[in-house]
């Protein structure tokens, strides 16, 4: 296990009702901005559940809405500009990853003297933030409990993921009843996005972190038991509150901590999404089992094979057809139990037009991985992704 | 699952060398009380360590040296008395759970304007504490995580929890290879006092909280793969890295928000403790699979099945025999592969002398268990311990 320092100080309010704790924003000033989407949360309550707490708290609102699936830096310059115009003392994201990322990247253009893009591409330039709250209402990203934001600049094909404790939210409200209401297609990306994020950090070559590799494969046991209850029952409690509890743990360093992952899937996903704005679980589910497949070898298909054993329960000797196996399980679970679309075809990417220049950034993103990715590889796993 | 409140504040660094974060201590103040045990910490080198480190830093250290391994009261009033007379800033303890328990009362009974005892039998009563640090020396509370403290009052065969968010510690520093020198007993005692906390938090009635559960399961598999590799080769870095790392996990709410659970097993023991100063871990030990045949009923074979297939590998259909294959297998694991004593002969308590005011006293302090145990109950699981 490699040294490490593990600090989680969000404050999870998990359950239903707990919105009620908004009024604790009042620990960190009086003026908050609010950063949500397209407006869902007007339509199931959410909102006005929001603004009376806050209202009744003394707290003064102000609105940022519109926030995009892959948040851009444009709304973030607004964000940013809504802050130091209004004096805001916090952000508040009520929403997705992308409201909390966006509302990340925000708090921290607060207080940087510059453009938020620079935090974007240099998260060492990010040497504070304002206060960040969040209430969920999408399990995915488990931006409600991690250092971590991903914001895209359209104008130039630029999708990138940035990160500070200092972006680490203060308290995040997690109720799963808040995504009753999430589509069959957003919660099977949703799903596949926390899986996505286990793998990355399940699959590394240290030998000694058997907490952490335990805890990933409970994560993906559970995301394994509860997407499909999820899809046949959207309002099935105990299915969106083990999906969203999954979700943060699979990201604020639980499973990360003393192990070093690299991660090599979300950098080829997030070329995928800046050329073709695609959803982000959507490309993860389709490149992982393409991914599997292209680095298994005999040097780490015991890995893999424990994979299948510990979370698949395989049974057999051989590591390389346990391997395969799994792997096979892996592509049936997303695209036939899950229901997802298999290929890039799929999602409307239907030639190889920018895969080289895709795959020249993304291998910028993987280096380091559980298995080294050349460019050339990559450019390989888009076209076995192609379909 | 249940609603909850999930905060684990304390920063830790963890690995080899990272005492050296001791100089963090610098945010809470300049006087430091640090509080320790029988001075094993000064023949391994810990002890100058960690006072240079302090020293140059700019810190001024004052010492109470002498913390019981069940920590008294007595010792608790003189360091609060310390505190008050020094005006201390913060409490380190350099330890295992007894140092660290002992500085947490101190430092909430520093700030309490009465006798420390009562934050012992009242938790409500602790509205505050001086900032708490840890470096942890022995695997098995998990108190440098957590809210917990437990303190004894001998002259009144009493011993009790206690707990408060006020008493988590703000950083603890886990450096495995401090514990290279814990002894065989000390090692498999504390081995089987976070297996305990995972008992207690994992056999609950909640069928909601997988996250939760799967989490227990692979603290539990953790704990039987390495705590035989610690006996065997004590400077495994490996086995004490994952022994250390999954006892805080046993215990610090992660495994135990969302399911309720009430614990049964430690009153049990503290009783034992508290009568007979034994070690806790072993009596703990003694008394889990008495405790799992006593309460194994139709109601929940199934869960003490799942607990064979998913952590023990047992497979078989029928519910009751996996159950108590189960049982035997944690049996087995104590009282052969760890070398454990296996009854309470064994640790010198010979007749029942004191059987029935331990029942009467362990009683209250299973109220609401995983089945609720009465007086008679506990009578019976300490005659079938005693060997």
């Amino acid at each position: 296990m490699y040294n490490f320092t593990y600090s989680v100080p969000t404050r999870i309010h998990f359950g239903k009702g707990q919105i009620s704790h908004l009024n604790e924003l009042r620990e960190s000033g009086e003026k908050v901005l609010l950063c949500y989407g397209g407006g869902s949360i007007k339509k199931n309550g959410i909102y006005d559940d929001a603004m009376k707490i806050m209202k009744d708290a003394g707290l003064t609102v102000f609105e940022l809405s519109g926030v995009e699936p892959n948040p851009r830096i444009e709304t973030v310059r607004k964000g940013v500009e809504m802050c130091r115009a209004e004096g805001i003392d916090m952000v508040l994201a009520i929403g997705g990853g992308s409201s909390i990322d966006c509302a990340k990247v925000i708090a921290a253009g607060a207080v940087y003297d510059g453009d938020a893009w620079d935090l974007v591409l240099n998260p060492s330039l990010i040497k504070g933030a304002l206060p960040i709250y969040s209430v969920l209402t999408l399990s995915a990203t488990g931006s409600e409990m991690d250092t971590f934001a991903v914001i895209s600049d359209m104008s130039k094909n630029e999708k990138w993921g940035t990160g500070s404790p200092f972006m680490t939210p203060k308290m995040s409200v997690l109720d799963p009843t808040y995504t009753y209401t999430v589509s069959r297609k957003q919660t099977a990306a949703g799903t596949a996005d926390m899986m996505s994020h286990t793998f990355e950090n399940y699959f590394h070559h240290e030998k000694g972190s058997d907490v952490q590799e335990r805890f990933a494969e409970g994560i993906l046991k559970t995301c394994i038991k509860y997407g499909p209850a999820a899809l046949d029952q959207p309002d099935n409690y105990d299915a969106r509150a083990n999906l969203m509890w999954a979700g943060s743990h699979a990201i604020n360093g639980l499973i990360a901590n003393g192990c070093q992952p690299a991660w090599c899937v979300h950098p080829m996903e997030h070329e995928l999404s800046a050329f073709y704005d695609i959803t982000h679980g959507e490309g993860l589910a389709i490149l992982t089992p393409v991914w599997m497949e292209h680095v298994l070898n005999e040097g780490n298909k015991a890995i893999f094979a424990a994979y299948g054993r510990n979370v698949w329960d395989l049974t057999g000797e051989d590591d390389m057809a346990v391997a395969k196996e799994a792997i096979t399980k892996t592509r049936e679970f997303f695209f036939e139990t899950m229901g997802m679309p298999a290929n890039l075809k799929a999602v409307g990417i239907n030639d190889e037009t920018h895969f080289e220049v895709m795959a020249e950034k993304a291998a910028k993103g993987s280096v380091g991985s559980f298995e080294p990715l050349s460019k050339e590889d990559i450019v390989e796993i888009y076209r076995a992704a192609l379909g």
